[in-house]
C-alpha cells in the first residue's frame, strides 16, 4: 500500500489555501445587525485562510510521545495589499479607500485568490502540466452610480507586476452572463436607516405607550427596527416589511426572542429617497394603509394592545434552576495520553491522519472547505465544502413569511470565532487560526478551527463466539469550525473513520428568530407569554466533487424497486435507494464497481416550500435532496453571495446547471442538502440545542477495497477462552503501560480566550477580531 | 421541582425485574447451530435478571469523590426452583427433567415471572390499590404427543404454596386463542439431523470430490449442513431447503462466509420420519429432482463445478495489513475523574442519573428493557423495550430467499455475554451481571450490562456575540447490552440527555450470512471469490408505552401539508411530519400540549418485502414505520417467540391489534421499527462495522417543560470580553482543581474476562456461562 507524502503540497496550498489576501467589508446578517454596523456598534470582519499560529495541546502525561505534528511559522505575504494597491492605481475603477467611502463611492469589498479551474489543476498535480496562473478574485462595490452594483472581477496574473497585470470582468463561473455584475439593493442603507427612523418617529407616542421606548437611531433607544431579507422584488419594485423588537437589557443576545408585533411596509425602489413610500402598518393582524389610520385606530376605544416580549431569565443561557444531583462533580471527559496522532502542516494547510490526507481552505463566503481528500494515496474527493445555507421562515406576519436568509451574503468566514477549548472541541485538540483583511487591516481569529481524534462510546467492530471475543475501538478524526451567523451558531464538522468513511455534519444552536404570537398559531407553537416559535427550514447545500479512481465516474442507484434515473433525486421511500459514485472503468477483481456511497445519516431532505416567492431562482439547489452534474469549470459553486440581490435573475441559478448532460463515465459533482425542519418549541428557549438540531451524511466506501480497512488498526483486542479460563489476550502491539495524565479542567485557561489588537494595520502584528459577531 | 426517591422500588423490582426465576432450554439461532446444540457442541443458556455482582470502576484519580453508587448484595431466591419443583409435582403435566428429556418427553422450557398487567400496576404504584398477585410464566415443551407443541401456562399465585397454587393455560396476551399452545416444528431435530446426514451420505462422493469433505454428523466432518428458518409452511406441508457450508478451520467464526452452493429440499411433515421425503437437489441454479439425476449430471462431461468458499485472512478479524501511521500510540479515550455520577440500586434494578430514573429488566426473549422511566419525577414511559428482530434475506438460492429469522425464537437474553471493558463500553462504566436458570442450573453472565456517562465531542448549547461566548458540555448517560445472536452482534443502547431526550439505538457488527455467488447477482454484490453479500433487511420492533402526564395521551401529527391520521404510519415524504405523544388534558401555560416527540435519527423505516411468503402473519409489525395502539393488558408484546412455528396463524398476529379503536385521550403504546437495509459489500468482510450499520430514534420533550432543562447543569462556561480583554470566566460552581488520573489501558484487566463454574447446581455458587454463543 502506498503511503504518500505531499509532493505538491506547496502548489495545492497556493491554489486552494494560501489565498493571497482577502479583503472584505462584511455584510452582517439581519437587517438590525446591518443597521448596527452602520451605527458603528459592530465592527466589520472577513476572513483570510492564513494561520498565523499553531497551537499544540500541551500535554502533561507520562504516556506522551514526541509525535510529528509538524508546525511551521506562517509566511506573511503582501499579495492582497499589492492587489489592493494595484487596483487603486486603475483610475477607471474610481475607487475610494474603505475608510473614506460613502454610499456614492466605489469600494473594494473583497480580495481573495481565485480558485483555479480543476481542468488546469488536475493535469498539473497528477501530471506534468505547468502550474495554472494565479489570479485574484475581487469584488467591487460600485456605488458611484444611479445603478449601484457589485462587480466580480479577476486581477492577474499574480504576483502583481506593472505591465502584465490586468483586470477583467469575472463572468464565467456564473450562470447569469452580465459581466459579473449584480445589483446592490443595499447601497443606501444609511439613508434607508435614517428614513425608517423617521417613519418610526411618527409613531413614537404609540411605541412609548406600548413599550415605553422608541426606535429613533439614538443611543438610548430601547427598541430596534429591522425587516426582511431578501427584500421583496416584484414588478420592478423593491419593498420591505420592517418590525419592532425590544433590545436585550443585558449581555444576553436575546433580541431575536423579543418581537413586538408592529410592522410597517415600505417601498424602497431606487436611490431617490424622496420616492420611497410608507405603504402601511400592520398590528394584531389588522392592516392600516396610513399612519393616520393606524393612529386613529390606536386611540379609539376597544383597541387591543398586544403584550410585549420582555427579556427575563427565560431568555438567558446561564445556569439556572436546581442543579441536578451529582452534577457538580467532574463529568467524564476525553483525554489524549499520547498527544496528537496526526500531522498538520500549517504552512501548507495539509493534514494527515492515518490513511487520510487533505488540504483545508477557508473563505469569506462559505468558511471551511476540504480539498484533494485522499484515502490510501488515492484521491476520493477533489473538493468538499458548504455552498450556501438557507433559513426559510413561515408565518402570518409579513417579516417571518418574507424571510429567507441566504447566509453566504453575510459570509461564514467572518463569523468563525475562537473555539472554547474543552467545550467546542476536546481540550487536547489542535487549534488553528484564521486570518483575513478588512478594509486595509489584517485580522486574525485565533483558534477558530480545531482538529482532534476521538474515541466514540461504541466500537467499530465486535464479534463473540464460544471461544473468543474480538472488539475494535472506533477512533475517529474530526475537523470543525463554528460560525455564529447572527443569532444561530452553526457547527460544521467533517469526520474521518477507520472504515474509510467520511462524515459531513452540521448542528445548530444559538437563539432562534421568533415571531410575535399574535395570530401566528398556524406557523409555530406559542413558546412564551407573547412568543411564537416561528417555523422554518434550514437547508445547507454542499458540494462533493468525487473523483473515484480518476474523474470518469458514474452515479449508481441501487434499489429493490425500479427507479428512473435522473440527475436530481429524492432519497426515496423507505430509505430504499442507495446512491453510490462508482468508477465503471476499473471494477474490482470480482467485477463490482468500486465507489463511495452517500449514506443519509440524519435529516437529509429538501426545502418544504418548493416555489418560494421570497427566493424565486436564488436557491434552486434547495428543491431536491441530491443532485448530480458534470464538473464544469464554469460551475464551481451552486450559489453566489449576492443571489439575494436579484432573486429572479441571480448570478448563479442552480437550475441552469441541468441540461440533460450525460452522467455516465463523467467527472461528477454531487450536490446534496443537509436540513433541519425547525418548529421551535419551549425547549428551544433560551437556545436551540445541538443534540437534536442535527443533520448529516456519511460517505462510505462501497466495494472500494477488498475488505474492511479498520482491520489495519492495532486498537483491537481478541480474548480467547477455553474451559472457563482466558487462554490469551491478543493486543496486536498496543502499548499497555500505565501512566499518569494530568486532569486539567479547561476553565483556568479560558482567561486566555480572545485577544484584540487595534489599528493601525501591520501585517506582522495581527489584529485579533471578535467584535464582528452580531 | 420534585426529586423523588424510589418509594415503591421494591415493588417495581418484584414486578418487573426480580423475575423469580427464569429457566429455559435455549433455542440457538440458525439451523446449523441448532444441530450443534444437539451434538453437544454448544451449551444451552437463558437469562435471569438477577445481578449477583456489582462492579464499580476502580478509580485511581486524585479527583475522585465518594459518590453514591448504592450497591447492595443480591438476595438469592429460590422461586424458580420452587415453581419447578411444584410443576414436577403436577402429574397431569407428565414432565421429565431436562437432563433426561428426549424428543417424546414433556419438559419445562422456561420459568419466569409473569409481567403484571399495567391495569393492576398503575393503580398500585400511583395510588393505594393492593399489589397485584404474582405469577410465574412457564413454557412447556410438550413433545410426548403426535402433535408436539409449546404451551404457555401461568402458575401461581407466588410464592408457591401447596393448596393455593394452581396452573392455567396462558392465552390472554396472545391474539391466537388456542389455549396458549403453538405447534413445535422442531421436536424431532435429533432425528431430522440424522435423516439429513443420511441424505448427505448419499452424495459423499460428490462432496469429497468438490470440497474434500463430508457432512455426516461425525467429529471429523469439515462440512456443515443447515437450512432455512422458518420452515416453509404451505398447504399443510412443512418443507425446508438445506445447504452446505465449509466449517471454519480455526477460531474465527467464519462459517456463514463459507457457503458451497449445493442445496437439497426435504418434506419434513409429521413426526414419522419414514414419511419424510427428499424432494430434489439444486446446484448452480439447476434443479435435479432426484439424487440419481444429480449424480448422473455430476459425472457427465461438461458439468460445471463451482468454486468453493474457503476461509482465509479475508474472513479473520485480527489485525492485518500495514499498521496506519502513528496508530501504535495511545489514542484518545474517555476518563471519569470523579467516578460515577449516578446511582444504581442493584437489588431493585433501579437507576438514577440527573433528573432521570428507571428500572431495568432482562428477559430471555428480548433482553434488556426499561420500565417506569421518569423525568423530573414524572413518568414518561411505562415501558420501553425491544419486541422482536427480523432479518429477512433475499436471493436466487432457496435458503437465502426463504430465510427470515425472528430472533426472539432464539432469545436475546441468553446471548448477552460479558462486555469487554474499554472496548464495548468505557473502561470506567458500571458493569452489571445477568443471571438465569438453564435446566435446573443457575447461570450468570458477568458484566453483561454497562451503564456510563459520556461527554460527546460536541456541546449541547453554544452562542457567541461581540461580548460573550456561552457553551455547555453535552454529558449523556447510557445503558447498553450487546447480544450475539449467532453471526450478528447487536448493540442495544438507551441514552439519556440533559435536554430531557432519550435515544434508542441499535448497531450491528459480526459476520454476515452470505450466499454462494452463483447466479445471485441480482441479490447482492460479489464480495469474494465465490461469495455474494446476500441482501437483507434488519427490522427491529420496539414498544414505547408512553405515559405523558398520565395515560390520557394522543398522537399529534404536525406537518406542513395535510395528512390523514391513521394508526399505522410512514415517516412521510421529506421528513415533513413530526410525531408527538401529547396530553391534551394538561396543556402548558401557553395552551400548547406537553409531549414527547419521536424524532427519527437514522434508518427508521419498514420491511422492504411487505408480503413475505416466509413470514405470512408472523411479523406484521414490520409493515409500517410507526404504529399506535391503545394499551391493552391483552397486547403486552407485538410478537411471540414461537411465531415462526406457525407463520400463517401465529400466537401473536400484530395486525390484529388494529381495529379502528380511538387514539385520542387514550393510554397509547407506540410501536416503531429501527431498520438497516443491508446490501453487504467488501467492507463487510470480515465483519460488518458498527459505524454504518446503525439505526435509532430519539424521544425529545416537545413543549414539555417551559424551557431547555440543560440550563440546570453547571457544566457550562460563559466568557465575557470587553475592549479586547476577557473580563470574566463564569463557571457556575464547576470545580476547577487540577488532579491526576491514572491512565490504565484496559488490556491487562482483560485476563479477568469470563469465569465459568461448572455443575452441580448451587444457587449460592453461580455458574458462569459463556459457551452458549454459537
Amino acid at each position: 500500500m502506498e503511503r504518500t507524502t505531499p509532493s505538491y503540497g506547496l502548489l495545492l496550498s497556493l491554489l486552494f489555501c494560501l489565498l493571497s489576501c482577502v479583503s472584505a467589508r462584511p455584510e452582517p446578517k439581519y437587517a438590525w445587525a446591518r443597521e448596527r454596523l452602520h451605527k458603528g456598534l459592530v465592527k466589520s470582519a472577513s476572513l483570510k485562510p492564513r494561520w498565523a499560529n499553531y497551537t499544540t495541546s500541551e500535554l502533561a502525561s507520562s504516556c506522551a510521545e514526541a509525535l510529528a505534528a509538524n508546525a511551521s511559522a506562517p509566511n506573511s505575504d503582501y499579495e492582497a495589499a499589492s492587489v489592493a494597491k494595484w487596483l487603486f492605481g486603475q483610475t477607471e475603477l474610481n475607487l475610494t479607500a474603505s475608510e473614506d467611502a460613502g454610499s456614492w463611492d466605489n469600494a473594494v469589498l473583497l480580495i481573495e485568490l481565485m480558485q483555479p479551474n480543476k481542468s488546469e489543476v488536475i493535469p498539473y498535480i497528477d501530471g506534468d502540466a505547468t502550474a495554472p496562473a494565479r489570479y485574484a478574485h475581487v469584488v467591487l462595490d460600485n456605488m458611484a452610480t444611479d445603478e449601484p452594483h457589485y462587480a466580480d472581477i479577476l486581477v492577474g496574473p499574480l504576483p502583481v507586476q506593472n505591465g502584465t497585470t490586468t483586470w477583467q470582468p469575472l463572468e464565467y463561473p456564473y450562470t447569469k452572463q452580465a459581466g459579473g455584475k449584480v445589483r446592490n439593493l443595499d447601497a443606501d442603507h444609511d439613508l434607508l436607516s435614517e428614513w425608517r427612523y423617521n417613519v418610526s418617529a411618527t409613531v413614537s407616542d404609540i411605541t412609548l405607550d406600548l413599550w415605553g421606548g422608541t426606535a429613533l437611531g439614538l443611543d438610548n433607544d430601547t427598541l430596534d427596527i429591522w425587516g426582511l431579507d431578501p427584500y421583496t422584488q416584484e414588478d420592478g419594485r423593491i419593498t420591505s416589511w420592517v418590525t419592532y423588537w425590544n433590545y436585550q437589557t443585558d449581555d444576553f443576545d436575546a433580541e431575536t426572542l423579543l418581537p413586538l408585533g408592529l410592522f410597517f411596509k415600505c417601498d424602497l425602489t431606487g436611490r431617490d429617497s424622496s420616492q420611497w413610500k410608507l405603504e402601511g402598518w400592520l398590528y394584531n393582524d389588522i392592516y392600516y394603509p396610513t399612519t393616520e389610520s393606524f393612529r386613529a385606530a390606536y386611540y379609539s376605544p376597544g383597541f387591543v394592545k398586544l403584550k410585549a416580549n420582555v427579556e427575563g431569565d427565560w431568555a438567558r443561557t446561564d445556569q439556572q434552576g436546581p442543579i441536578p444531583p451529582l452534577d457538580t462533580a467532574y463529568p467524564p471527559t476525553a483525554v489524549a495520553p499520547t498527544g496528537s496522532r496526526y500531522k498538520v502542516d500549517v504552512e501548507h494547510k495539509y493534514v494527515e491522519w492515518m490513511d487520510f490526507s487533505f488540504y483545508v481552505s477557508f473563505s469569506r463566503d462559505t468558511g471551511m472547505a476540504l480539498h484533494d481528500i485522499k484515502y490510501k494515496g488515492q484521491r476520493i474527493l477533489y473538493e468538499l465544502g458548504l455552498q450556501e445555507a438557507l433559513a426559510h421562515y413561515a408565518g402570518n406576519d409579513p417579516v417571518q413569511s418574507g424571510t429567507s436568509y441566504l447566509d453566504s451574503y453575510y459570509g461564514f468566514g467572518p463569523y468563525a470565532f475562537e473555539l472554547v477549548k474543552g467545550y467546542d472541541c476536546p481540550a487536547y485538540a489542535t487549534y488553528l487560526n484564521t486570518t483575513f483583511y478588512v478594509a486595509e487591516t489584517t485580522h486574525t481569529h485565533l483558534n477558530s478551527l480545531c482538529l482532534y481524534e476521538f474515541e466514540t462510546d461504541y466500537a467499530i467492530q465486535r464479534h463473540s463466539t464460544s471461544s473468543y471475543v474480538s472488539v475494535t475501538k472506533n477512533i475517529q478524526f474530526s475537523i470543525r469550525s463554528v460560525c455564529t451567523v447572527g443569532n444561530y451558531d452553526y457547527m460544521f464538522t467533517y469526520t474521518f473513520n477507520m472504515d474509510g468513511s467520511i462524515g459531513v455534519e452540521v448542528r445548530a444552536s444559538g437563539y432562534i428568530q421568533s415571531a410575535h404570537y399574535a395570530a401566528n398559531g398556524d406557523y409555530g407553537y406559542q413558546i412564551h407569554d407573547s412568543l411564537s416559535g416561528s417555523m422554518h427550514d434550514h437547508v445547507l447545500n454542499y458540494k462533493a466533487d468525487f473523483d473515484i479512481l480518476g474523474t470518469n465516474n458514474t452515479m449508481q442507484l441501487t434499489t429493490p424497486v425500479p427507479v428512473e434515473d435522473t440527475s436530481r433525486m429524492f432519497w426515496g421511500d423507505n430509505g430504499a435507494t442507495q446512491f453510490t459514485v462508482v468508477n465503471t472503468d476499473q471494477p474490482n477483481k470480482y467485477g463490482e464497481y468500486r465507489g463511495y456511497r452517500i449514506l443519509p445519516s440524519q435529516g437529509v431532505c429538501h426545502l418544504t416550500v418548493l416555489n418560494s416567492f421570497n427566493l424565486l431562482n436564488a436557491a434552486n439547489w434547495a428543491t431536491h435532496d441530491i443532485m448530480v452534474t458534470q464538473h464544469h469549470d464554469t460551475e464551481p459553486r451552486s450559489a453566489h453571495p449576492y443571489n439575494s440581490q436579484d432573486v429572479a435573475d441571480p448570478p448563479v441559478d442552480f437550475a441552469r446547471f441541468f441540461d440533460g448532460e450525460s452522467l455516465v463515465r463523467e467527472d461528477l459533482v454531487v450536490w446534496f442538502n443537509l436540513r433541519m425542519h425547525h418548529i421551535p418549541h419551549t425547549g428551544d428557549l433560551p437556545n436551540t440545542v445541538f443534540t437534536t438540531a442535527h443533520s448529516g451524511v456519511r460517505f462510505m466506501p462501497l466495494n472500494y477495497l477488498l475488505g474492511d480497512p479498520s482491520r489495519e488498526t492495532v486498537n483491537m483486542v481478541r480474548i480467547n477462552y477455553n474451559d472457563g479460563n482466558v487462554s490469551s489476550v491478543k493486543t496486536f502491539g498496543q502499548k499497555d503501560e500505565e501512566c499518569v495524565v494530568d486532569f486539567e479542567p479547561a476553565e483556568p485557561e479560558l482567561w486566555d480566550y480572545v485577544v484584540i489588537r487595534k489599528f493601525p494595520y501591520d501585517p506582522e502584528d495581527w489584529y485579533y477580531e471578535t467584535e464582528a459577531i452580531v
